[in-house]
């Protein structure tokens, strides 16, 4: 059937997936933050393959590869990232960018197989540098400001230093053709649990859940922690660890079924043990794939900033510095993702949305767009832990080489 | 009366004062970290004053000043500090050093005054490299691996290079020379509101307060913030925020009546808006000049932990890393200063600890020691904004020198 016409190869797939590890390995993960030498090199490794899959390509102006074909016919993009989280693991990225990789040298050199698929890398998906900028990049939605305001968030050095160290700058950066692509596929670890509590081996992806955060600031008065009493105190610190608590009882009550919310950071000032704290910020993040939720929870949210504030003895400021809008998958492609699953893992497969942000979403803003998912063991990931079994990740790599034939055939 | 035998010279007492916040001014505080340049000649410009009260000295081989006296009779030893908090106030520290030299420069010369005042300024009262170095060094309290292991908590500088940078390496560290000192007194601005609201002149400080300090951190699983589920989380953050709203709710139900409390610094790890915090860290203060209070306070907050912990997600480490006993004023002192407060300042006077840490603190271990508090306007201390009325400032010096006078003539 489909596996033999195309000769899906499970241990090139596999080999290629550990000759990427071993490019910055941690542990049995890897560390290839944005721009970092292994990165830079796993990128020479993808435009040294693209030949092989009858695709020319480099690295751009701002770190993807586009790796294109001249054969005729309808044409497909592909992809995933290359970079990684810090110390983190193997699969999350490389994944997606070996099984495109894969379903170009299946189908392209093959004159009986329609279209070709064309292969990408997105640069910085991890956001090291910024919210996905390689793929802004790509869809026209990043501008040379917002490339000169990014800033590594670890280390913080420049985008623009860091390209010019890469030697990347001055190149042009790639933009989508409209029109060129009937669409663009992306395969991706889970990253929880869901297909491994229900041993199944695919996951159709419906949505990406947007993401909202906010800044929310707290202010009282800095003052000394010994010779100011506890009556006379406006400790924005406290007011901070009670509105977190608050959130905690409070959101429960409203929220959808799906939806998650985090505070990541915490930030007194000045943060010092003998000082009361003057100023506390936190970064507090929600997600759904129904903005209905999300507008209640931001009401709700905004309701008790209010209140705390109204009820002293520290203001409340409550700033949306993220707005993210669901992305939706196209249907026909998770028709051809259910039907190849059907074909080739048993119809294991199940429909769900995103809860993680991927380059897909962004891309889904100019074009069709699907995502497959396989299980990550334990649900584990952004840890150098991750892992899927081989089993799956070559299960994977044959639904998608089939998805993409599919949907280049229609 | 005393005055008249005295000459307290109010007019220089304030320009000696102005002079010390014209070097390294901010607004209308001062910024004289500790080894700055404006501290280091803030340190040179006492050196400068010393022989006119009688007295030889020069900075020592930790930052300390110490002027010492050969005249006859008992020896009183007095003073404060000359570094301040970053961008903080003029008085806090120069207040007592000059209140001091004052008392030496009129007891000293005087072959009718009993005795001699000897002048300290002690290094870094202000924390910025350890606690209390430059007191506890005098007392032999500060071992060479202390100093050693001392870093500038804002610019990582160790105290080594600091000291070698200040031209002070080598030279020797000035010790307490046991039984030569009847006592130690010091001044202080209050850092409080209780003189002002209740317009007295002068505070008789009849302890310091201990201060006990916690590590208390908080291990759960860090994930990513998308992915994973609110109920399958362990969010150390979020841990943390409770435990803090809690012990606002439960402190109040046992502390004492002037105990205090402060989370002044809170750290989630990795602090990233997309990952559930793993790890969270507080560091909690509390206050008191009542061991007994403290012991059942930290009683209650090892239990709530342990409860916490009990219960889960997360598990609490409770790790106490500052064990201060308070320090109890000599009685002699405390009835000379009321005595003089009595005769110079309208007997407006109150008894009452601090809760602030100082120096005197340290030379109580090896001396009788007392302070006395002029009044903060609105309580403020720690921000440039600091101030004390110049009427209040010269009461205290007469004041100041006029317990002295009694404390050495008994």
């Amino acid at each position: 059937m489909s596996e033999q016409r195309f000769h899906v190869d499970g241990v090139r797939v596999l080999a290629d997936l550990n000759t990427l590890r071993g490019i910055g390995a941690y542990k049995t993960g890897v560390h290839k933050p944005t721009f970092s030498e292994p990165h830079l090199r796993s990128l020479e490794w993808l435009v040294q393959r693209l030949p092989d899959a009858g695709l020319a390509g480099g690295i751009d102006g701002i770190g993807n590869v586009l790796g294109t074909s001249v054969k005729q016919g309808p044409k497909l993009l592909a992809g995933s990232h290359l970079e990684s989280q810090n110390y983190a693991g193997w699969l999350d990225g490389p994944l997606g960018v070996v099984y495109a990789l894969e379903a170009a040298r299946v189908i392209n050199p093959d004159p009986n197989a329609k279209g070709a698929v064309e292969v990408a890398s997105w640069c910085d998906e991890e956001g090291h540098f910024g919210s996905f900028l390689g793929s802004r990049s790509y869809v026209g939605d990043a501008t040379e400001s917002d490339i000169e305001a990014a800033r590594d968030r670890n280390s913080d050095r420049t985008m623009r230093d860091a390209l010019r160290e890469a030697g990347l700058s001055g190149r042009p950066r790639a933009k989508a053709e409209r029109g060129r692509h009937i669409g663009y596929l992306e395969a991706h670890i889970e990253q929880g649990r869901t297909l491994e509590s229900r041993a199944l081996g695919i996951g159709v992806v419906t949505s990406i859940v947007g993401i909202w955060q906010y800044r929310i600031t707290f202010t009282g008065e800095q003052n000394h922690a010994g010779t100011t009493r506890m009556a006379d105190r406006r400790d924005a610190g406290l007011a901070l660890a009670k509105f977190c608590a608050d959130i905690d009882v409070r959101f429960p009550q409203v929220c959808g079924p799906r939806t998650v919310w985090t505070t990541g950071s915490i930030t007194l000032e000045p943060g010092a043990p003998s000082i009361i704290p003057g100023k506390a910020e936190m970064l507090f993040q929600m997600r759904d794939d129904d903005p209905a939720v999300i507008d209640r929870l931001e009401h709700l949210l905004r309701n008790m900033a209010t209140m705390v504030g109204a009820r002293g003895p520290c203001a409340v400021a409550v700033e949306r510095i993220r707005t993210g809008a669901p992305a939706m998958m196209d249907a026909a492609f998770q028709d051809a993702i259910e039907a190849a699953s059907r074909d080739l893992a048993g119809g294991k497969s199940i429909r769900m949305p995103s809860a993680a942000g991927h380059d897909a979403q962004v891309l889904a803003t100019i074009m069709p767009s699907g995502m497959l998912f396989v299980p990550s063991i334990g649900g584990i990931s952004h840890h150098w832990t991750e892992n899927t079994a081989d089993a799956d990740i070559v299960t994977g790599a044959e639904v998608f080489v089939d998805a993409c034939r599919r949907l280049l055939a229609r």
